[in-house]
């Protein structure tokens, strides 16, 4: 029923294949129903129906194709030679720097079941490496299925398994380490291991998919292969997250891993860089690095990675909203949590109606911090006298960080210390670029 | 020490613009310290120093420039012709239109405290009107001060209120209603307004401002006098909100009042509309509309209002996070609340760890309703199996409506009905352009 030369087609869609002369990397022309298409023939994951073929066009999406007896497909000879043809693994050069590929699940290693419709998170590292043999180009890669995890369902403690785990693949001579992941909760994740894992002697990875990587349009290929380039190569030693510029292939993001926000459900440059410059990208074309801040942390393969790897989970992250009830806060401060980030409004306000309960939280031993519902800008509570207020109360102003990796860097400081004050004075320090510079008011 | 022509200027300042033969409106040209500013003298408000002056700068920013006894100041003769100039109102023509401003306290509304150095928002909407005197050249202005708040104290009590004050003016002949607020939860009260307020026979528009009016570089003028030409003009008869487009003057953005949202804690052109085009922009050059929807209720006079100004408080938003505790949706299940949102992760997702709570939660009774935390895109909860279950629990997916939005209008519904059945056909059905077509996956 199948080939290698045609891997993953079958019945129908396989035979026309087939009379065509076609392989997988062909650059084909089709046209149907008057309308002609041209791309790279891609292969089809094992749940494939026997009616469509699979062909990455010029802009970079994939597009199925329904394939019917009045389909004509020619082979175009003299077309192009496209940046991602896939094509059977080639034997590993012993000789390329060793790179380590954890799977955790999520978009990037999944395939959409057909018979169900469902996506679900089923590839291992092993099953991506397959999918993207041009990996095998860039480096010796080591892989690692550590969850398989829909994103959603990742929590502090899957944070700190990650941070051991990346860990050991440095220590195993890793040049780099890239981390797939679900995008959901990605950024939650990434300013996680940007406190766990300070002092990096390589750049941590973390790269996600808006869509399954059998899906037309997907963005998986690329992405996983700029990741695996930036783990190898990039000049900083950051924990990143690598998603696509824009929403066609050429051009890897590379956000900074505690400024970085998912701003779309569902496009491919869905992932944004919050009040700082992007901090870097890669052109696919030519592998070359642009580096927008001057200052970051090195390569240094002899650095020892210091590994912190426990979290509190008892922080509260509160939106503040006209009606709250302020039971909700009374509530978190009697159920033994450590801390609370509150989005406030604004520069940094919440009503007057919860300023008693934030009193009496304050009081019982809470820690309170302030971010901003806005996203852009940054919290300054000296302005009106609401935010003034609650400074007197004691909550903290946490200038320009985000309000989801306020909550991680407090859940991650009480894992140092239960020491409030402690806890006050990492949160106010900035370790992991997680303050960017003032902005001016405009 | 002051007089008409140098309104709110005193001892030094009002000496050396006096011996200038400076007048309020006047165009400067100024020389201190090597450095040459140019712009139209602008009043100082009863506050003020006696060591600055204040003028509009071409850029549109108002600028305060320390006068010493080194400044040079001349009077720009065939200097052109602001826009904006500040002068003493005129008497009002008896044939202009009639719009009603009602004030409800806010940065628009405030100044600042010279002695305390606090922001306090303590104009009336006759001391607006005051201040921006060219108002009268636009419309005969009916003012009204409803409240005097920081907007973070706004609550859906207030929004009843509103709606029946701006039902009170329209009977009472305006052409057009404005209303000032504060920017920190102006779009909850937009959306609490468009849905209290249906068919409206002329234009309510919500404005504000970022800073206060004798701040330098406020932008509380050209919002309040594009706020006042939009709801006397405008050819839309709806609830929107209208703020600066860039960070200068020249051109006012309207957003309709359900889809838009803060988005800058302190920027001038803070607010966005989210999922959908502008709704429409006014040139106050030419005082031309430029609308980019198709559809809009259109102006008639004779059209009655509709006003259903109820709102149910108990309605909570809960953002969903890693670590996040199931008690706290136990403990809104537990107090009597109407409803809840969730602001999922991506499509629409919560952890699994929070499900048993939310299907609790339905079964009692509650009624939950999903946004994404993402902000743009839509939820789409038939992707994943996560998604796929909550729908099973009775979770309602709330396609692209704005999380604040979804908020207010839940406790709205719940205001007309505390059937919950029909509270749920009232979230699935587009009231007020909450919803927008659905944008394709890309």
């Amino acid at each position: 029923m199948s080939d290698s030369k045609l891997e993953g087609y079958r019945g129908f869609v396989f035979e026309i294949l087939k009379k065509a002369k076609a392989s997988i990397g062909d650059h084909l022309g089709i046209k149907k129903d008057g309308n002609a298409y041209e791309g790279i023939l891609l292969p089809r994951s094992e749940y494939s129906d026997d009616k469509h073929l699979l062909i990455k066009i010029k802009s970079g999406y994939n597009i199925g194709v329904n394939v019917d007896s009045s389909t004509i497909i020619n082979v175009v000879k003299g077309g192009s030679k496209p940046k991602f043809v896939f094509s059977p693994p080639k034997k590993m050069k012993e000789k390329l720097e060793k790179v380590a590929i954890i799977s955790t699940g999520g978009t990037i290693a999944s395939r959409v079941d057909y018979r169900t419709g469902a996506v679900e998170p089923a590839l291992s590292a092993n099953d991506l490496y397959a999918a993207v043999p041009e990996l095998s180009d860039i480096a010796s890669i080591d892989t690692k299925i550590l969850y398989s995890e829909l994103s959603e369902n990742i929590t502090p403690d899957h944070w700190s398994e990650m941070a051991k785990s990346v860990v050991e693949m440095i220590e195993g001579g890793a040049k780099g380490v890239v981390l797939c992941h679900g995008t959901d909760t990605m950024t939650y994740t990434s300013a996680a291991l940007s406190f766990a894992l300070q002092n990096l002697p390589v750049p941590l990875v973390l790269v996600g998919s808006q869509r399954s990587s059998d899906r037309p349009s997907s963005d998986a290929t690329s992405n996983l292969v700029g990741a695996v380039s930036i783990a190898k190569d990039a000049p900083f030693s950051e924990v990143v997250v690598a998603m696509h510029d824009t929403i066609s292939d050429g051009t890897i993001v590379v956000h900074r891993g505690t400024r970085v926000r998912k701003c779309h459900t569902s496009r491919r440059d869905a992932f944004q860089t919050i009040n700082a410059p992007i901090f870097a990208k890669l052109n696919l074309d030519d592998n070359k690095f642009e580096i927008n801040e001057e200052k970051y942390l090195e390569r240094d393969k002899k650095r020892k990675t210091q590994l912190k790897p426990d979290f509190d989970e008892k922080v509260a992250l509160i939106k503040f909203h006209p009606g709250m009830n302020s039971g909700i806060i009374d509530w978190i401060a009697k159920n033994d949590y450590s801390g609370m980030i509150i989005e406030g409004t604004g520069l940094g306000h919440v009503g007057h109606n919860v300023h008693d309960s934030i009193k009496r939280a304050i009081e019982s031993g809470l820690l309170v911090g302030m971010t901003s519902q806005c996203i852009w800008g940054q919290v300054n509570m000296n302005v009106y006298y609401t935010g003034r207020d609650l400074l007197a109360l004691g909550v903290l102003p946490l200038e320009n960080i985000l309000s989801e990796t306020a909550m991680v860097k407090m859940m991650w400081a009480f894992g140092q210390t239960q020491d409030s004050d402690e806890v006050k004075a990492i949160m106010m320090k900035n370790l992991a670029w997680e303050f960017s510079k003032r902005i001016l008011w405009m």
